[in-house]
């Protein structure tokens, strides 16, 4: 059974499963303001970069209060607070495209909607859940994309999280295990840990032997050995941005695992839903990469673990180079570098 | 101010520097038994493969009990025990190949004195002695050998800790950057944490920023992005066992960063004395890589961080092929692969 780690709340609130405190506890919070769903994606309770996007989409729906959706004459209050709602969960993170695209898009419909005096709050929840729904159908189009990649015996070597707990459905890098897995064919699943704030270990692992499938967690810096041992089928990693060349920024380590698959001649893939994709940006140097807070590096499991004296470097994603990318598993179908193009 | 990971204790007693509880408690411990050595050696207490021959050879004195030292008519179940104590030493862990060449040195010691009825414990203390001392003047002679490649305003890279808390001195890989930093160069270091067990971020950063030398912890999974962005001088590490074709056993992770440095044109280098050369062993292919409990990837910082139901695999080392070592630094020299045989 797989988490659902974003619902509609009760009232006016969107439910989110706390994945900080994952594999721990299971706790779902229900929030009711944009400030608190912007809270929720800058501190990782709610990631993944589709995931964020919906969790986004759905957020700017609250910049509208209760029970004062759709009352005369609040047309352009409520226009001027949702632009301001989405100004406030843009600035969150700075390197997954989705998140701008899903904002984008609810940039244009609140726009339409209150030029027509129409009720914006309905049609702000209405966009949010189309790009949920639509998110699930990228999500299951990726798994059949992706389906011939894992067949009977497979091992699919991933890094970080871009499962069930990253998505709005099956996820992306996952949604090929786990339409295998739904095949009847015997899968397994290596996770890299995913340092520093172990979405590998924490997240991946929790969900696959959730749904039954085995998985092996190992330290990221065994992936290269592993690779070596010859008993991977392929690399299925997310994406949180494509270039227009085909660079793919992702999760810190990623790029270390694309060097060694490749050194070992095991095929590479990156999975991801068209919102993903960003032809606005040229290649893998132009995408801003976040850097987070020392503090992450210098804990391990909630204990400071690293000399008190020593710096600290935490870039949270790195890049790909499109020329180890092996194929693009998108909603659109496998994709070379050559086809990206498609995703527009 | 670099640590004493080791000392001969006060009466019958070996003196170690506690590495599990660092860099919260700098803690000693007076070890009185040889099992209380193994024990230090297998939970890695005592680590590092120099540190690991020295605290075998100064542990076997330790058979011999306290006072009965010398008594007459005591040199054949003398021997016998010194004997058996190698045998407990040697298994604690297989593969650093300085532990059993310390042990070879120590038996070949033992049978000689005992032959001719000599103070066995006497000359068990001495011949630890000699090869703690030797270590040291390894270390400083690797430093003088690496000195060159490490120049005013370099940044060098390490994996592990192969400093002063894994010798009988200035460390190995470490030792150039300790060289350089007494001739007043300004250096620095970026140290992956390594996980599972820390030892970048818990024992290099700290005591390298305890000598003053300025150091930065990254994530092992972020070192490839360090090495593209072009600021790194060399990568320095240590090794377990250089195999006879120049093959490098040494700390998990180092394989992943060697493929790093090779894609960006980085030198690689490996430090070590000639007690980590082992002719014996023809390539890395022979090299037995030790698995430890899968609780070390479970855990981070002391608590549990890995889905329950998930296997875990914990290589503790991995190889690194010749090829991607532009050089080894030892006390004969900066060798390349050919000149290996120097080092019998």
């Amino acid at each position: 059974m797989l988490p659902a780690p974003i619902a509609w709340g009760s009232g006016h609130t969107i439910r989110i499963l706390d994945q900080t405190l994952l594999p721990a506890e299971e706790l779902y919070l229900d929030l009711a303001t944009v400030d608190a769903v912007a809270e929720a994606i800058r501190t990782l309770r709610v990631r993944g970069a589709p995931l964020i996007g919906i969790a986004a989409a759905m957020g700017v729906s609250l910049a509208i209060p209760d029970g004062q959706a759709g009352r005369d004459g609040r047309g352009s209050e409520e226009l001027t607070a949702v632009l301001s709602a989405c100004d406030t969960l843009q600035a969150t993170r700075p390197t997954a495209v989705n998140l701008f695209w899903a904002l984008d898009r609810v940039r244009t419909r609140a726009r339409e909607v209150a030029a027509r005096g129409g009720d914006l709050h309905s049609a702000l929840v209405a966009e949010a859940t189309d790009i949920w729904n639509e998110d699930r159908d990228m999500c299951d189009r990726i798994g059949e994309a992706g389906l011939s990649l894992v067949p009977d015996g497979a091992t699919v070597l991933t890094h970080c999280n871009a499962g069930a707990l990253a998505t709005g459905g099956i996820g992306t890098a996952l949604a090929p295990v786990y339409r295998a897995h739904r095949e009847g064919r015997r899968v397994s699943v290596v996770a890299d840990e995913t340092r520093p704030l172990l979405q590998g270990s924490r997240l991946t692992a929790w969900e696959l032997t959730r749904a039954g499938v085995p998985t092996t967690v190992i330290a990221d810096n065994m992936a290269a050995s592993r690779l070596r041992r010859g008993d991977i089928t392929c690399v299925i990693v997310g994406a949180d941005r494509i270039a227009r060349n085909g660079d793919v920024a992702n999760k810190i380590g990623t790029y270390s695992v694309a060097l060694a698959a490749r050194a070992h001649g095991v095929p590479f893939y990156v999975a991801a839903p068209r919102s993903t994709f960003d032809p606005a940006t040229a290649d893998g140097a132009a995408i801003p990469i976040e850097e987070r807070s020392a503090t992450e590096v210098r804990r391990a499991g909630g204990s400071v673990v690293a000399a008190a004296a020593a710096e600290v470097w935490n870039p949270a994603f790195d890049i790909t180079p499109a020329e180890l990318v092996t194929g693009y598993i998108t909603d659109a179908g496998l994709l070379t570098r050559e086809e990206l193009g498609r995703l527009v």
